[in-house]
């Protein structure tokens, strides 16, 4: 059945009558396939990202080996919070440091090296709490929604404030969306050549902001080059790509999850890393009529088996 | 016929036999289909380039308006050179001089409103030789190559040293590829919101270097996160996109277009616009083995009808 883990109620039904109404031709909605793109946020929305997003865990794991053999690397502040599992400090200290931690430890490795690092720890590193990989912390409702939408012919991009390469090298196995599909943060890389071989070399410095809030937008229409008309997010890190989507001539459906089941995963206010004080995404999208999605009552199922 | 404009030889061969190896499995050169991506320039590679590059033509369209209204931006070199008709010196001046003049005419202009525009000349301005209007001259043996690919589950991607934007408004309807799978030079644009809509506004400055050269590699991996397989250019500009295919770790076919047909179309010899004294990319392709594509003996058909 269509979005089998969904209960019926007013998600579900905004979003089937959306794609009935965007795909019947001859109808007043009517998007040509060629219009039918979609953006969805990753951290919350496709996947669990508490405790902490799967990132930082990434790098918390890469920091330990990194600070056993250089000891100046754990006196820094986020290195120590990341290092004494203090989750809430090292978030409080941002996304940046975040970063920028991770950004020095793989400074000089190509971009190959790069993505063969996080598929190997994906492949075997597990939730703290529901002591699985990663990759078994998808959102079952969510992936039946990009499997309806791709069989309406949509295009569907994940647009992350993750790191771009780190979300790509898992993008396919757990989306089935390939690397071109994924917009998010990104590094400087120099172009090399290296034993005869065009390479590409990390640097220890981002690539212009991180993909969140404004910064969403503009990466889409650099990445993408054309306004979604399906957006869905879970934090004010989402809000003007939801609302970019919101404000085209075309029809167009706003989706935020809504993480309220501590019970079957978390139970928290999502907010933006990058701008603290934003208006919680749950009253824009009261203000601006976008559909909300009550993980407790809207799913019947959270994770995908 | 597959490939039906080209004459039987050495490049239609290379090509064939290529896309045969790898998509045969089991075969020891089998590249299962996400690794089958294709990168193609623009400008000389899939239509024709002279006696100015498409985008210049444009500006020059443009900007007679503009200098008619503004005596003060006809008296900047570049423009009066555009304005004599005097694409010679115009060209020596550079790309850069070029764009910024692109980029000054445009910026406060939204995307979507530089889109309309760029659409909205290409379905009326001539070649001022062939007489025909620029959809007109894209080459035949390039888009059944592109056919071919696609037919075979490649992916095909546009890497251009023009500005990605004026290559999306044709993209899709000269090439069937969709505005995300064009990677070009770029323009800084900020995201504001207007009569209530959020919208992204064109900035007289380019976003970064033109995309020529070496970072022709480095937006590939920006916009599409693979090393390509297949890459096709006709200038210095392509040699280090063309290397990137040919040292990966996957078979490769790398193939450069040599424009020595001054019959049907031009010749000449296609330099870099940002590294004028690179070496010469036949020299190069001969050095390192690359299928050359002889526009007057490989090809049976210049144009597409």
């Amino acid at each position: 059945m269509t979005l089998a883990s969904w209960n019926g109620g007013a998600a579900r039904t905004a979003i089937l009558e959306f794609v009935d109404r965007v795909t019947q031709e001859g109808g007043s909605g009517y998007v040509p396939p060629s219009g039918r793109v979609a953006v969805i946020d990753n951290d919350g929305t496709l996947w669990c990202e508490k405790p902490a997003y799967v990132q930082a865990l990434f790098v918390l794991g890469r920091l330990r080996d990194a600070a056993a053999r250089r000891p100046e690397l754990a006196e820094q502040p986020v290195v120590k919070a990341l290092l004494a599992g203090d989750l809430a400090t090292a978030h409080e200290l941002g996304m940046e440091a975040i970063a920028g931690v991770l950004l020095e430890l793989d400074a000089g490795r190509t971009t190959e090296e790069f993505t063969r690092d996080a598929k190997d720890w994906l492949a075997t590193a597990e939730h703290p709490r529901f002591h699985v990989p990663f990759p078994q912390l998808t959102y079952a409702p969510m992936l039946e929604l990009v499997d309806l939408l791709r069989a309406r012919a949509f295009r569907v991009f994940i647009v992350t404030g993750g790191g771009v390469e780190f979300v790509r090298a898992v993008g396919e196995e757990l989306y089935d969306v390939p690397p071109d599909d994924v917009v998010g943060s990104a590094v400087e890389v120099d172009f090399a050549r290296r034993d005869g071989r065009v390479v590409l070399v990390r640097k220890a410095a981002m690539l212009g902001s991180p993909n969140e809030g404004p910064p969403k937008v503009v990466n889409i229409q650099a990445h993408i080059g054309r306004r979604p008309i399906l957006a869905a997010g879970n934090s004010a890190g989402d809000r003007e790509m939801l609302e970019y989507a919101h404000t085209g001539e075309l029809p167009s459906l706003c989706l935020v999850v809504d993480h309220d089941d501590a019970e079957r995963e978390y139970a928290y206010a999502s907010t933006s890393v990058t701008d603290p004080d934003a208006e919680p995404i749950l009253d824009t999208a009261g203000r601006l009529g976008w559909t909300v999605v009550s993980m407790r009552s809207d799913w019947k199922q959270v994770f995908a088996p």
